[in-house]
């Protein structure tokens, strides 16, 4: 490839809401793009499951649709292939021929890059290709290009974000309206927030994909989603949410991805997603309904938020289109990314190791020396109460204790604990607290 | 240059909060940062004004230092030339040598940029070198990067930011304890967020050079702080601030680059910076003290922000070495950077046919007709009225007045009409409205 060439190439795999939004996009900015690249973009053709559909509103000629992806792929004519299908196979076998015969990628396919994004990249390094996947976290905000162009001067400590809409779609309707989760979903599915099974968005499935990719960015580590911790929202009652509230905090789902370094100065990463409750004050807090935020903290830079649509056909495009130039723009030059790298190559630890806060509210027996016996199950496993407070009395005696930061294990058995105390009649709600307070 | 190299040289221009913050990153990440770039990075050397100055806490040799900074850009061995001294003279002929002779330069030079960024440009395309200014926008937040390379398969259409630390902290302190512009201002002094002489800040000088790099960016367009319309916060009164809280706003200072296209399709770009009431649900509202945000819209990308310290050493070395790692990894594959491009040209549209929406409070003589008199006058500009709301009575009565979206020019002259209405006793306050209420 050479300053010479005019024109790239592109192959797309998938037309359905992105694949069509990134046609039109192609369509209505050419002339800019074309400035911005130094090369028109022409689109070598279009793979789709089923010839049949009608695309007719479309902007391109019918006869660049194809039922055979891997024959457009190895076209000698094509330089860059997109890929908006998702799921594991075939895309794997499409992106690693690509790859390997030195065609850059960009997918939004997050599944597969968590799954196997370590086979990935050894095929772009093989094939001298770039491999570019800003639309697979959080849509259309620009986070991997800063994650991994901008603050590769800085060492970035910690990432946290709400990277999945539908959760945080329930959550808000949750918090907003005291609705429980049943209802809350329901509004969500009616909306078009939910899909019909929506267990990988509420189960943390979806967001465990994206903290993979996240971690794996942030710590130069390869992390796939088999080592986050993940645990959804189905249990979290209206109850929760009310109990958050009065510690001044809101319910999210959170991806968390954490570099931890032990006294001895060894590093490792932690990574999890889970519900938490988070103080209103945090910038997290107000991302609301289905918009998709990341917080960043960095030795240096401090802390850090992006914000906007983490899903949708036009956000997701925009995010498709982004890569496309930039890879385009190599393409030109020559040049391949070097920016995905793995040398840190940091342990992964499991969650009994991350340090957080647990909130408990625990129905107890109104004596005499229930506080005492409570306090002194936390005291056992070297956990700090933070702040305790006992509502009503009688046998609707409510205790709400908020720990201080201590090992995840630590705090799961005291919970394993207080649930065999007689003076503890039921463990009403127990959730991590995250943020500072 | 070529892959064989194996260390950069960098010249580092100034040795203040940012230059000893970069100097001491470099030290601390030298491992990491090699691994990223593919060779080592090692100073050159670092021009100050005082040799004199002890420097001793610095993780460098002390022969490192120079006085003569001309000398050291035109050593052979420089490869890459960070500026953090700022001010137009004598940086400006710093960095035309260095991009001339095809030295790379990274910089925080906002006054510069806004000034002469054409010119910079222009250097850098002859002598074949990256120009790159991270750091003169919003501090540690990556913003231009995300502009420039994410969002370039996008159309941006509106940059409106919070992007004066100074500024933001006054205005917060003035909404949260109802202190006037002075009071606040001592209180930012005496904190360390405002300097001995605040005028660039409060007058929205840095506000406006910062609005140009944006809006040249952001809409391929060269903009000099000459073309951006600029107002302070100098003339803001607890009453303003008041004022706003009862519509539901705060009071920011605002700078917003909008593209704006005509009914026959003409397009071109207004620049501005001043104080404006903002609805306090907006995402810009919750961005309180020193910190900065910038809220882009794109086309396909929706709604964007990205938020973080807009100053302060640590946060701007990050940004300056993020853009280091950049044009070094550029110099080691011997390509530059395309994208900063101005083939766009559009034309800069003065303030008057700027769109947006005012907020008026009015004394007024409490008598019929007066409601009629002041409803005229916004006729007569082809300015509708949004609400309006009358307070108090006798001698006290005030109309609140907000407007639907109008051009400033009908805007102003309405108020200028107004101010000559014999039953409008004084015009109390005027603000624009921005964001969606």
């Amino acid at each position: 490839m050479t300053g010479q060439k005019r024109v790239l190439r592109l192959a797309l795999l998938g037309c359905g809401t992105v694949g069509s939004e990134v046609i039109r996009l192609l369509h209505r900015n050419g002339d800019e793009l074309a400035a911005r690249v130094g090369a028109r973009l022409e689109i070598a053709g279009i793979a789709v499951r089923r010839l049949t559909v009608d695309r007719s509103d479309l902007p391109v000629p019918a006869e660049l649709f194809t039922d055979d992806p891997m024959s457009l792929i190895e076209r000698d004519d094509v330089d860059v292939v997109i890929e908006v299908v998702g799921g594991l196979e075939p895309a794997r076998d499409w992106l690693l021929a690509a790859l390997k015969s030195g065609k850059s990628v960009v997918t939004a396919n997050k599944a597969l890059l968590a799954e196997d994004g370590a086979a990935l990249q050894a095929a772009a390094a093989e094939g001298g290709a770039d491999l570019y996947y800003e639309a697979s976290v959080a849509g259309g905000i620009p986070l991997l290009g800063p994650l991994r162009e901008s603050l590769h001067g800085d060492r970035i400590t910690r990432v946290m974000g709400i990277v999945n809409g539908t959760t945080n779609f329930i959550l808000s309707a949750m918090d907003s309206t005291g609705a429980g989760f049943g209802e809350a979903l329901e509004e969500a599915t009616a909306l078009g927030y939910a899909e019909a099974d929506p267990t990988a968005d509420v189960e943390g499935y979806d967001a465990a994909a994206k903290a993979a990719i996240l971690a794996s960015l942030a710590f130069h580590t390869p992390v796939t989603a088999a080592d986050v911790y993940r645990e959804g929202i189905t249990e979290i009652t209206a109850a929760d949410v009310a109990s958050a509230r009065t510690i001044g905090c809101t319910v999210k789902l959170l991806c968390i991805a954490q570099r931890q370094v032990d006294a001895d100065g060894t590093e490792s990463v932690g990574v999890r997603v889970h519900p938490a409750m988070i103080p209103r004050s945090h910038p997290l807090a107000g991302v609301t309904g289905a918009f998709n935020a990341v917080f960043v903290e960095a030795d240096a830079a401090g802390e850090l938020m992006f914000y906007g649509r983490g899903a949708g056909g036009s956000p997701t495009a925009s995010a498709v289109l982004g890569d496309v130039v930039a890879v385009a723009r190599h393409k030109l030059t020559g040049v391949r990314s070097a920016s995905d790298t793995s040398y840190a190559l940091l342990p992964v630890r499991p969650i009994g190791e991350a340090i957080t806060r647990y909130h408990l509210s625990l129905e107890v027996a109104d004596r005499a020396g229930v506080l005492a016996a409570v306090a002194s199950e936390f005291a056992t496993s070297g956990v700090s109460i933070r702040t305790v407070k006992q509502e009503g009395h009688g046998d609707d005696a409510t205790l709400v204790v908020v720990t201080h930061a201590a090992p995840d294990a630590a705090l799961s058995s005291t919970v394993d604990r207080l649930r065999r105390l007689d003076s503890v009649r039921k463990v009403l709600s127990v959730m991590r607290v995250e943020g500072e307070t």
